[in-house]
């Protein structure tokens, strides 16, 4: 049977691949999309027969790369939320929600080297679509759409990337982004620095040990790289390539650029000794005075906005943490200002001891403490405009996965249980008896609001762990009927 | 440059196909997986290059079946979502999460006829993996891989269907689910009761009009199917055809059940005047006395617990809203007992006149009302446990997607405004100075944990809607610097 299907494939394949190779010599469109999808088709049900063939036992596991999250988790992942949601609403935010996945197009051109990471859905006739890489890309589709040019929002929603995970260090293949964005018209820097500020706010709400925000703009990252002798072309790769310092060393970073990417030594030593330098405004005002980064428009308007950000992150009392950092790239394509990203700089020991606990190797815990990034993009929406329209848009995304992992050590250590119920009453009873009386109670308690859990037979509905640690909970055995008058009691809880 | 490409993938498609299909003809395994994979994505890649020649215009627009939500319509969620996990709570459940997709084996076999609405993701290389379709099935995927046994949980999340999009009607292809379930060993029709009491609850509590909640139980259908000569292998089949009762005439179902499933005119006949009965605990006694019905074993099971689940509800005081009803089959394969569905019975008038406005046909609105389904699936959890070990699971899924649409006519309809932010104090500048001082100002009511809203030169960055009707609101226009004072008595609020 299966060398049957076989053969008809392959003769259905030469059949109409050989005249049009000969033809396809001379023009090319001898072929239609609808064959070439015949073809695919063909060659995937031959792919499933022979998956068939060598049946592999059925394992009980979620994708590679994704977990479940059990109540304890919930409960901590609720608090991280709510901590962050009621940081972006102080600032007056409000918030949107699109759908998991677009049109495949939507996502196209918009992340460089980084698309080959996006997962795609399967043709099943009518729109091709692809799961969310990010929360950006639909936000920006969605101002396009419409038509919104201001707006502050917050989304926060999982995202997707066929990455290598690294799950003991918090990297997933599915992961939670917290998107704070706005959208609009300002002056100068000042969204851009309540970005800053937002991160600063939420990292020191969650207690999550010191932390460090980088920042830099992919102006002065082209004016450097013009100025270096990087050719135009060139500009986004090379950037890819810097983007990796936070995991290579230098050496490894210029073997790339050089090697790998075909830019000349000096070029590469030159980006070299800029990209080790770090300071705040004093920097910035120094390279404005540099002959060599000087001579790029680009650079010098990048580097006035940096003193300018700088001044604003003083009035807002967070320069303690921001670092003006020359090496801080991102990989996305679609910034074009202002570029960030929040480490931890304590959390490292916690982790590495993770990490050898679990085997990891130790290299891999360099670039661990990232736990937010963004930057502004201008020409993001702009793309999805059929008329170009632009709406500047700045943003930030806090990385939560990181965050989660670290609040469920922390949770592990301390000697207080995570409650995963609100139950505040416990039914229960001495005997198989009463059962009537039982569900009546049960019944009346839940009308007046009260949160109830159940012992029933030895069985208890209430998993919530420290049910009978808590002090605010009271455990009811009814032994007559006294309903009337017992819940007009409970209810003044 | 395309010719270029087409040369190249040719050659190489001749040439390893060519002798592979010679061998082929007498032994199987000359191809593999991986060989087929590299071909497929040879055609893919050069499908991609022949669908850029025959460029479309991209369209601006969210994928088939789904939607944005709006910063309205998010918060009209939200407080819907609030009721519901109230609720939820007061049950005493806990809540999980799962990953939006599945390995394909999971979800295989699960659905019946419906599996063809499942999304596939696109075979990248690595796992095979769908779109979960409802949250029951990742439920026990994780209680066999966890092996728990007894859980009362919750868990909101978005599910994916291929289905025949209706979005006036709140039928999308992208929706929430909020599920609730019970898994264990309890004494028979507790927590199947204690799901309808829920139902009932939020439904009462979400102020949707009258409703109404149709019980039956899977081995009453197969009993009944039995006793009026339906073959044993045509059972589920046949049951998809009564389920689709809501939405078609008797006289079309009995067609499908004659023409396209092969049943008997009398076989159909009969069925047909069992699932035109309906009534509550009385029928279930009528029917345990039925010469015909009573010669079924299971049908007497499911009738005898009716009766039980229907002592039950009298005390919990549900009865009034609660139909047995034959007619009701629910789609899913893995019911084994109880189910139920519950319809909204008022809201009708309401979508009725928004689709005549929409110009949907009449004939849609049938079976707009369900908002609310679910059952006993005893054998569900058995399927993934390697040793088949049984869990006994009963839960009720509320679909809000149709509760959102009528919430949002209602806000629609109602003179109060949907408030987005929660905006508390508004920070205004008659001029474009003392900017320094607003950002000062700002800078410390965000501090103080004061949710804040800007004006800055025309552009309001709070777009809350109701911003200037809300009487707690209050806008500062700092014309000097007062911030000392000022915000100590701004954190009062």
């Amino acid at each position: 049977m299966l060398g049957m299907i076989w053969v008809r494939a392959c003769s259905a394949l030469v059949g109409f691949r050989a005249p049009t190779c000969v033809r396809s010599l001379h023009s090319f469109p001898g072929i239609t999309v609808a064959q070439i999808d015949e073809e695919v088709a063909k060659l995937l049900e031959l792919k499933a027969q022979l998956g068939d063939d060598g049946k592999t036992q059925f394992v009980l596991k979620t994708p590679k790369g994704t977990r479940d999250y059990n109540p304890k988790q919930m409960a901590i992942r609720e608090k991280v939320f709510n901590t962050i949601i009621r940081c972006f609403k102080r600032h007056g935010a409000e918030t949107i929600d699109t759908p998991v996945f677009e049109l495949k197009e939507t996502l196209t051109g918009k992340y460089g080297e980084d698309s080959k990471l996006i997962y795609d859905l399967k043709d099943q006739g009518g729109e091709l679509l692809s799961l969310r890489y990010d929360l950006t890309v639909p936000f920006a589709r969605y101002l396009a759409m419409n038509k919104i040019t201001n707006i502050k929002r917050y989304h926060i929603a999982k995202v997707y990337r066929r990455d290598n995970p690294a799950m003991t260090r918090g990297r997933y293949r599915e992961f939670y982004q917290c998107d704070f964005d706005i959208a609009g018209q300002y002056d100068a820097m000042i969204p851009d620095a309540e970005c800053l500020k937002i991160v600063h706010e939420i990292l020191n709400e969650l207690d999550l040990g010191d932390f460090r925000i980088k920042v830099n703009d992919r102006r002065i990252l082209d004016g450097m790289f013009a100025v270096c002798g990087v050719p135009d072309d060139k500009f986004r790769t090379i950037c890819s390539t810097v983007d990796k310092l936070d995991k290579m060393s230098w050496e490894d970073v210029k073997k790339e650029m050089v090697n790998e990417k075909g830019l000349s030594e000096e070029a590469a030593d030159q980006i070299g000794e800029y990209v080790s330098m770090q300071g705040g405004m004093d920097l910035a005002e120094r390279l404005l005075q540099d002959h060599k980064m000087s001579q790029s428009k680009q650079a010098c308007a990048g580097l006035s906005d940096i003193k300018l950000l700088f001044k604003y992150l003083q009035l807002f009392h967070v320069t303690d943490k921001v670092v003006f950092d020359l090496s801080l790239a991102r990989g996305l394509d679609y910034y074009t200002g202002v570029i960030y990203e929040a480490v931890l700089t304590q959390a490292s020991a916690v982790s590495a001891a993770n990490e050898a606990q679990n085997g990891a190797n130790a290299e891999e815990s360099v670039s661990v403490g990232s736990v937010a990034g963004g930057g502004r993009y201008d020409g993001l929406v702009g793309m999805f405009d059929p008329k170009g329209r632009r709406v500047p848009c700045v943003g930030v995304s806090i990385g939560i996965e990181r965050i989660f992992s670290i609040m469920e050590q922390k949770a592990e250590a301390s000697p207080e249980k995570v409650r995963t119920t609100e139950v505040q009453i416990m039914v229960a009873s001495a005997q198989k008896n009463l059962l009537e009386e039982r569900l009546q109670l049960i019944s009346e308690l839940w009308n007046a609001g009260i949160k109830v859990g159940v012992w029933q037979g030895g069985v208890r509905t209430d998993q919530g762990g420290d049910t009978v640690n808590n002090p605010t909970l009271r455990v009811w055995v009814p032994c007559v009927s006294t309903r009337g008058s017992s819940v007009a009691a409970l209810s003044g809880l």
